[in-house]
């Protein structure tokens, strides 16, 4: 990584991405440790800025800044000064100049955590949790992370010198609209050598498409028919102005995996979803908690991405320690 | 012990409450040092989710587990995903997922703990810290290391193969219905060979008390000339639906320990509450200051009572350390 | 020190407040480490108990404290027992007897941090983070190393056996009179040897003045062009009762250091302000940004300021260690 802070998937690149990848591997197993710690980022201060209710991803940069010694101050929007009138540039200015080294910073505008990175004048780093409907750089990399090592275990690794996701098909199902995570993911899938086909109704598809290296499709039958790895995205009904789409029991018979359209899937397709699950909106429980789903191993690969990302911007290059 | 959780009294018989309170002995002599930590689980992940208001309780457990170097990482119900419609059982395995080690649940709903253990696939421990009007174990594992003690200070030691309340009458006053207190002190003060009353309006009684081990009086003054300790209870009006008796005043007059009927008490009685008092309610300013007392003795003993409990339930074993 | 608490600048006295200095400048060296912790307080428990809305104190004690090796642990006003009907006192004395070393007090009202440190009755500190519109001690201390080390690094060491800010003038230039900042200061300067002009309208300065030991003007202008230090104070519209002055633009034209205005300070003047600054309002945005501004190294020394307030009332007084 060249960069000092994670703003978008683009600011890796497929090297980059492969770099998270196999560092996250290397925490995976320190977390298999009696002693899951690292002392590697002993002395730095991570500050998690969370505008938007989150568990998932605030409870995973949490624990992985912990899991590598670091402390851990919450700036928390409900007491916070800006209640007072103060700028959101005047918070973070006053807390960078206290010396803190990195800000995680989801907002449910897009552009804030890149107007964040720009307001500061020294040397912390900021990573986008989340921001509107722009892009959710650590989910991605999650996803990439959970998808390839399955993939490794269950088919054996990649030629040398070939990207780690060669040749897969994967569709994203759902609300393209307004997720983040679709716009993340596909671009994270596609720099290690994936084929993406966005499947949604035309109203949760973007205005525009133009310049997204993907292929776009109205017919999820079809297309799980062909698919390595079928992406279900979680419809983000509290991100819409009005109604994109006649119920939510028509998107499911149109848009959700059903147990019964799960059927279509090839015998070593997979299935994934960022969570919250809603299930039976999204996927059906028997998809949700069958062999192909990877929701519980993109959780659990979480904080160890997480680890690696905060290792890789923070860390003074030193090794990774006991 | 023997089990991975700490749901109710029940878990741990007489045996393990022993237990229990032989290490809390240790972990206060631990608290008088001074740097009173020790490194006994470094590396683990305790998970504060308390879904009811509490500053007591919720600060003991934070405090024991930062002392035994432990990282807290606490789940609040207000900013997360919870209010995106997310169920409680996703948000619980989702935190398992990332792999902590034990949950310490706080629900206004009787049995959400036992609940969040069912659903746990993997080695964390849940710890009910208050259930509805069901269970609060380590309350009563505080009261009975609290008045073991103090006993013993006052008395000197029992005579070993006795348990350490034989004989010991204790009267449990108030609000029985709505304590998850009294349910849970009256279970280990019994299991420690103390006799209970229960001394309460019959519209503060539970329904049922079939099977409970108990007597059951209306007649504060009568009991009190009698017991060794008298238990009082905080008045929750919060989780009465409608009007259980005539006014505050009147069930002070009737069920209070005032100045006055404090001077029934033998001389060597003592009084409890589990707090917070409400003074001039339940107890008298004279009688909760007075040196009959062991409020305050109660909430110190919370924290050296609590670090025994995650010891016993997360440690692996090994010496406590230094 | 001589005291266990902080509650008002003359806690300190002129001695004390060098003290303070002297060592913040060695944890500020300690900031500046690669790894910019001391041990000094490991096992020591502090506890943030903020009843108001702050971002920049708060996290400043925190980053304080945890920099020290501390534990923190936060008790939060909205998801405390306060809203059971439980007492400030009870609240504070339950947290006291579970073994806490100190409590960080911020309340809407003056006097609190005094009330809470007369109810203690065992070893743990009161600090004073700002109460009502009485005083604000750390932000004082923090003002005055930020000066000191300033004109220091401008002008030269003073004289030894000069108190430090002998001969300055410095002018607090607006809403005095519900400004706990302003009264800290002025006690702060002038303990250290400063001479200090209040610059206000009349309703927006205290209904008496006496014994207080400054001089007082309306005319802003006339005191710029002679002072060598302007003290901004923030407009405290969330104190104010009713309307104390026509507009906000016409305070700004009576009282703000607009661009035009500042032009009236001396080569050598600096201007500082305690934040969050409405760039606008009481300082301009190019004076708030400029070379005789002090606004950023405010924020900055506030956590080395704290460290050494936090080191001197809590530390057993053996070194400060690696």
């Amino acid at each position: 990584m060249s960069g000092r802070h994670l703003l978008g998937v683009g600011d890796l690149g497929p090297e980059g991405i492969c770099e998270v990848l196999r560092l996250a591997e290397t925490f995976e197993e320190v977390g298999r440790r009696p002693i899951p710690k690292v002392p590697a980022l002993r002395g730095k201060t991570v500050v998690p800025a969370f505008f938007e209710d989150s568990t998932r991803t605030r409870f995973s940069f949490e624990l992985a800044a912990k899991r590598l010694s670091a402390d851990v101050s919450t700036l928390s929007s409900s007491s916070s000064s800006l209640n007072k009138g103060e700028s959101l540039r005047d918070t973070v200015l006053t807390i960078e100049a206290m010396g803190v080294d990195a800000f995680v910073v989801r907002h449910s505008c897009a552009g804030v955590p890149a107007q964040v990175a720009g307001w500061l004048s020294g040397d912390a780093s900021v990573l986008n949790a989340g921001d509107g409907a722009h892009e959710h750089p650590t989910q991605a990399l999650l996803d990439c992370y959970t998808l390839v090592r399955e993939r490794r275990a269950r088919f054996g690794a990649v030629a040398s010198g070939t990207t780690p996701l060669a040749g897969v098909q994967v569709a994203i199902v759902g609300d393209i609209r307004h997720s983040r995570v679709a716009r993340s993911c596909l671009l994270a899938f596609t720099a290690l050598g994936a084929s993406v086909t966005l499947v949604a109704p035309p109203t949760l598809l973007p205005p525009s498409l133009e310049g997204w290296p993907v292929e776009v499709s109205h017919d999820l039958s079809a297309v799980l028919a062909k698919c390595d790895v079928a992406y279900l995205l979680r419809l983000q009904n509290e991100r819409m102005d009005g109604q994109l789409f006649p119920s939510t029991r028509e998107y499911t018979a149109n848009y959700g995996l059903t147990a019964r359209r799960a059927q279509l899937l090839g015998p070593s397709a997979l299935v994934m979803h960022p969570g919250p699950v809603r299930r039976g909106v999204e996927l059906d429980y028997e998809v949700a908690d069958g062999p192909a789903s990877l929701v519980t191993s993109q959780v659990a690969s979480g904080v160890a991405v997480r680890m690696a990302v905060l290792y890789l911007l923070l860390g003074s290059g030193a090794p990774i320690g006991a």
